[in-house]
């Protein structure tokens, strides 16, 4: 019984630890179709979000039924929970990854984001890349230098979010309307998918040190 | 002991229909801000959203304490399960109704909204609303009609949603970058918000019916 329920719960931190490396795809991929108006890519990205969604459903029955048949106590009680919240973020990392896709989808053959605006949004995206990565390295070791890692990409992220709207104001924008609500966009999603990065840093750092992080209000949101 | 427990339940439910009325004041709130450019209103929203953040650790924390000591099964531990993915949820829209107030103090003494759209806005605006109250109403009852009520309000929201992307796109379309920017987050804001909405009602429906309701794609997101 007490060897099942290790198993369980090694299986519940493997299962995370797919849907991680599932996002850190999703990520890749939505980025090369951004800046190479893949249609192709793009496609796969929408497709395989399914996957993570499925994957996000059987994480949480699993961690149900080992709530229900084996009653997790203390440090494992606060896993099995934590998991949950994170597959959640995952999950949400997943479908943001979908957005930016969607809106590569949309705009094809164009590219989305305007000539003088890529090389931010490259930053901002290898940011978003980098902590997908670093959320499997996270997961993989619990070693928290990964999640210091994340803070800072986050943080990147966040003032990239910031320089875009202080474009979109500046008297050289000349974008069209339709291209202003992208960039818009792109660079919510951006700044939402790192956010969420940051929500499982703080759940793992959580589970090693024991100390609850309090997460201050997003920077993202004016 | 079982006495204690059926409190404990009882509670967890009671707490999560607290935090649903703070959300319901909140929007109600940013909604006024929105449109009147009621700075007050605004500022009151953005702190009054720390209480409902501080009801939601405490929720989930007691959530935590109710499996740790009293192992609920079968309903009950479904009860718990979807009550922390509730005030999740609950937290969110909270945040989101802080980040229409955070518009409205940002343009402030201006509306955020462009003359042309107030119409458009107003309606969502008003069906956000209508979302929370709905929610307040069907953690009250229990009643499945609230939650058929804000499928449909959802979708009405959807509709506006889009509406905001086609007049954006419009020939006639007038506004600054800025302001278009500000229009793209607020719609995308309300969208969110009622979605979310949507997530509490599908746990609902899920605790009373047992049937797990598959959540499509969302609209919002091109």
């Amino acid at each position: 019984m007490r060897e099942l329920y290790r198993a369980n719960l090694a299986r519940l931190g493997r299962d995370l630890l797919e849907i991680a490396r599932l996002v850190h795809g999703a990520v890749l991929d939505a980025r090369t179709a951004l800046e190479t108006a893949d249609v192709h890519e793009a496609e796969r990205v929408i497709t395989e979000d399914a996957r993570i969604d499925r994957l996000q459903e059987a994480l949480d029955d699993q961690a149900a039924r080992l709530l229900a048949l084996q009653a997790p106590v203390a440090t494992d009680l606060r896993t099995v929970l934590a998991s949950l919240r994170m597959s959640a973020s995952l999950e949400r990392m997943g479908d943001l990854a979908r957005h930016l896709a969607q809106l590569t989808r949309l705009r094809y053959p164009e590219l989305v984001i305007p000539a003088d605006m890529r090389v931010l949004f490259a930053e901002m995206a290898d940011a978003a890349v980098k902590v997908a990565h670093e959320v499997v390295l996270l997961l993989e070791t619990q070693d928290l230098a990964h999640a210091d890692r994340i803070h800072e990409l986050n943080e990147v992220v966040n003032e990239h979010h910031v320089a875009v709207f202080r474009a979109i104001a500046a008297p050289t924008w000349t974008a069209t309307p339709s291209t202003t609500t992208d960039v818009t966009l792109a660079s919510r999603y951006l700044e939402r998918f790192t956010d969420h990065g940051l929500s499982v840093a703080a759940k793992v750092r959580y589970l090693v040190t024991g100390e609850q992080t309090r997460r201050g209000p997003e920077v993202g949101s004016v």
